[in-house]
């Protein structure tokens, strides 16, 4: 993989050039964008003329799902009712990228309008598995090494899934911290933007250049978090390989000096957990009303029945919902005053072995609901050498404390990976 | 003017077709529309050859501002960067209006991007004074009959201001009431859909409509409102004529049985006013990144200006400005406990004698950035025969309770309105 700090570092200091850089990612491209389809258009010789040293990002190659406008390339949201689609103008998430010196290399593949129905990334880590949804494309081409940095979007958990099937580091800031415009919308109290990259410093490093925030983690090592490990009402639906990724993770991070506790969610959280996906399927069936009232017939039967099923969900149920949720993040930043992250499974468990399916997003519907910055920490495999990642889940608007977490965690993990006989 | 719910009642007694309302509109845009300018476009033949009386609209003609999407209209957000821009999608509102049963008559004129650069329309009432905007064209084909209903959006005082300034309802629903998908967007935190018809209760109708929500105030009398007087610390600001209508409306509705109280706001109300400007400008700058990076000759100096000074606003004096309006949102709330609305202008004045100038959001945005329901109550003139609108302000989520405390203070305006001599 390509660690996006590494390379800015070296830009910086004269050692590599952007353009050089880009040459890396066309390599990797060529040697393996063929079998992992990660992208849903390319302009590598466009990046190669505009590469230049120039912002926090210096140049580097970014990849942007394709469910963000895009003026300069085809946007379809991976769905045949936009095919051939140019919007007129840039999504603000694309102009921050070039406002912070990132070029654009190429648009990566979503699922259909980002919901479930897969389109056509295979997981870098094998092939044979899925590299999960809807951020697909851009997991996958990080983790492939084509991109040093892909930015995606989570409606139920769409950055933190894939990135932990595909073993790199996602990051879902708070909400709202990275703008929507320009983003079909799926839900407007959900959508939530969010980025990949190598490693934990790697995220953080270029959510800072495109914010202007203080949220770089690589200056100073990060003191040791207060951690709570969370099981959640639904630990039983993780795989063994997974529970014991999120216990080692706890583990390694005590040992490192993390002060860990075993919190069990007040059941306001599971709660919140069913209301999810009243909020998201209610402004579902208003955001695509478009698409389902005169395309019904180019949408997947996956999110077609989805939207078939929202129109009866009332405005009294949807309000509730909402309370619910609002309920909710009180008691999420009382629970927080004690922790600095909460450690829980970022997926289900590995990959799993189909394309057919996305895979689930249990594990993260409740954070983007409470709007939470969350990360996936990368790390840990399983038997079968499938990537296991674990997520930590700050306090809304403190981002850069849940990254410091998170790269607390991945550090500690890497030692204990360093030290097992086998790897 | 054409009152909604007069005509929907009609098309359902079957004493009125759907297509005769869009003959009405006709005749309408034909006697008054190259005057007033309130169309950006206008598709009259369509609309009589899709209406049809299904739905809670009955086939009644709508209008929607050029700063949402159509994909069967041109959509130009008022901006030269968009001449002839024809969207792939229909914004969401526009397919609720569908799914309701309205039809789209035509665009309706907005100031640039939704900013203070005028369009063409003229103020019906007088066609030396502007319409006010950012809803110019809305507004005015409301005022000038062309119209039983038409969108606008608010995102400082876009709805209310040139409700006011024409003499028509205007409705600014709380937050996300109705959804921004498909819509410009200036600043993701402010922008609000609202909507203009003849009357309270016809805005309340067609809100209703579109919504499947209990907003309908028409059928029951309204119950007399606890209402607070409210002048604000900017009161001086207001024309002598403007406070005398605000304090004559208070007489209104008390001589009617309602519960007036003078209140005086809490400081915390005016740091709010002053962040709003802050939290509008940040975002600004991020939502129209692609029109002020690549198009900069291309936009009006007065928001050019804008964006130049939107640039130096740091992520810390937006959030602190978003604190702010955390604080002040509670504390609103904590008002409403004691008071169903609140009572105060609804704009400086009558609309000023210019057309180089939209008058100015001061009474407005406060309420745009809390969120809360907002009415502009026409019914008062000045001595020169200009409308000078007052403002309703209900707690946030409380449309109903707004809307019907704005009935009950239009029909105890219009009481003495034909009690006064000169009437």
């Amino acid at each position: 993989m390509l660690s996006a700090l590494d390379l800015a570092r070296r830009i910086e200091s004269g050692t590599l050039t952007p353009a050089a850089v880009i040459d890396r990612c066309a390599e990797a491209i060529a040697a393996r964008e063929a079998e992992i389809g990660a992208f849903a258009s390319l302009d590598i010789a466009g990046a190669r003329a505009r590469a230049q040293n120039t912002g926090a990002l210096h140049g580097l190659p970014v990849g942007i799902k394709d469910i963000i406008d895009t003026a300069d390339f085809p946007t379809e949201y991976g769905s045949p009712i936009y095919a051939g689609y140019r919007p007129r103008a840039d999504g603000a998430l694309v102009s921050l990228v070039r406002r912070a010196g990132g070029v654009v290399l190429g648009k990566t593949v979503t699922t259909e309008l980002a919901y479930l129905h897969p389109g056509k990334t295979r997981n870098p880590r094998n092939p044979a598995h899925t590299p999960g949804g809807s951020s697909s494309g851009s997991a996958a081409a990080v983790a492939a090494g084509m991109l040093p940095i892909a930015f995606g979007t989570q409606t139920g958990g769409s950055v933190i899934r894939p990135a932990a099937y595909c073993g790199v580091a996602g990051f879902k800031p708070s909400f709202r911290l990275l703008p929507t415009v320009g983003m079909k919308c799926f839900s407007w109290s959900l959508d939530t933007p969010g980025l990949f990259a190598a490693g934990v410093a790697d995220v953080a490093y270029a959510a800072a250049a495109i914010t202007g925030r203080d949220l770089r983690v690589d200056r100073t090592a990060p003191l040791p978090p207060r951690v709570a490990l969370v099981r959640t009402h639904i630990w039983s639906q993780a795989s063994e390989a997974m529970r014991n990724a999120v216990e080692s993770a706890a583990r390694a991070a005590e040992n490192a000096g993390a002060q860990v506790s075993e919190v069990t969610l007040p059941t306001i959280f599971e709660e919140a957990f069913r209301a999810h996906p009243t909020v998201q399927d209610f402004e579902a069936y208003r955001a695509l009303a478009f698409e389902y009232d005169r395309h019904r017939d180019r949408i997947s039967p996956i999110l077609r029945d989805l939207l078939d099923a929202a129109a009866a969900i009332t405005p009294q149920a949807y309000d509730e919902a909402r309370r619910t949720t609002r309920r909710a993040r009180h008691a999420m930043t009382e629970l927080m005053t004690d922790f600095d992250a909460l450690l829980t499974p970022s997926a289900p468990g590995a990959a799993p072995h189909s394309l057919a399916s996305t895979g689930t997003a249990i594990f993260n519907r409740l954070w983007t609901l409470l709007g939470t910055p969350c990360v996936n920490v990368p790390g840990i495999d399983d038997e079968a050498g499938l990537p296991l990642g674990v997520q930590l889940v700050g306090r809304f608007g403190r981002d850069h404390a849940t990254l410091a977490a998170a790269l607390f965690v991945e550090t500690a993990i890497a030692r204990i990976a360093a030290a097992a006989p086998n790897s």
